[in-house]
């Protein structure tokens, strides 16, 4: 009975190891080559297995996609989760870099997801979902109980303004340094929000 | 003969103010009920014209929504032209009303036109457009000959700080008062400015 349980365990975890290992290989081809222009028989021959099997973990191309993006925002949220006892600005700072972290490693899908945010409902949803939930973070950290209209507005852009001054960094071959870019976007909230307030 | 250059200049007249009257339709239906649930056919029936002469005017459904585009942007771009004999804050703060008029009276043709931004390429590519004239238009006034990337950063982002907030005000009822707004805006790419210089 115990082997039993450790079996199914065992299994559980090998389930979920495979089912990691195949939305990274989703994740690098989509963003190699767009979601248009890639198959699930491609997806399941990068990842070494049938498309049946394939099929069995996810149930078309589409929510396969889905979920290599939400494990991509899965992966932003975690690193984007500050120490709640820190000073805010030191929070904020933490954050950031990590986002710029991020952004660095993963420039392609970055300015992919962006450019075509929209192209595919799932896409524009997924983006405004994080920067909705990303808002609220900052709005209730920033606001207190009865954050102004103002105020969530200041912040609504500014999450907008990460991604505009990002993809024009990334275009201008990640000009000025990171450091730079950093400070610029820290201040900018900040003055946003003592604007607001 | 000055009588046959007389018709001809009444005719291209006609034609220029049946142009306008078909794009004005056009930006409504399209506005109304989105690109793809639009047929020609309904256009020129709107219009009171046949569904052959709209076809003279415009080779297709694609071209001619690319038309009402562009005569969007160029209303845009004409009311947000400043007086650059004024100071810049001046300029600045004109040019931003101007941009919440408009927003004003167009909000559902303004906030279809982000959140569909790259569901057609005519509309992603049109939205870019403009931000990238804008931002030069701002970066050359602000940063004199040799602009930094730090400040080509900060305008660009600027310009997605406006349509991210914008957007939450129209959401949130236009809340905050527009002038309450406009200040936020025009306060922040201020503040990111210096902090870029």
């Amino acid at each position: 009975m115990a082997s039993l349980r450790t079996r199914r365990a065992f299994r559980r975890l090998e389930v979920e190891a495979r089912r990691q290992q195949l939305l990274e290989t989703g994740a690098r081809l989509f963003t190699e080559r767009g979601y248009e222009d890639v198959s699930m028989s491609e997806v399941a021959a990068a990842a070494g297995i049938s498309k049946g099997l394939l099929y069995h973990y996810f149930p078309g191309k589409r929510a396969f996609f889905a979920a290599t993006l939400e494990a991509a925002a899965q992966e932003l949220r975690a690193l984007t989760v500050t120490d709640p006892d820190l000073p805010a600005l030191e929070q904020l700072t933490a954050a950031v870099d990590a986002y710029l972290g991020w952004i660095e490693a993963h420039s392609e899908s970055y300015a992919r997801l962006l450019h075509s945010a929209g192209a595919l409902a799932d896409v524009a949803s997924l983006v405004q979902r994080v920067r909705d939930e990303t808002a609220e973070r900052i709005v209730a950290g920033l606001g207190g109980d009865e954050p102004s209209p103002a105020l969530r507005c200041a912040v609504h852009g500014w999450l907008w303004f990460m991604d505009g001054a990002c993809l024009q960094w990334l275009q201008a071959g990640r000009e000025p340094p990171r450091e730079r870019l950093r400070e610029l976007l820290v201040g900018t909230l900040a003055a946003a929000a003592g604007l607001a307030v």
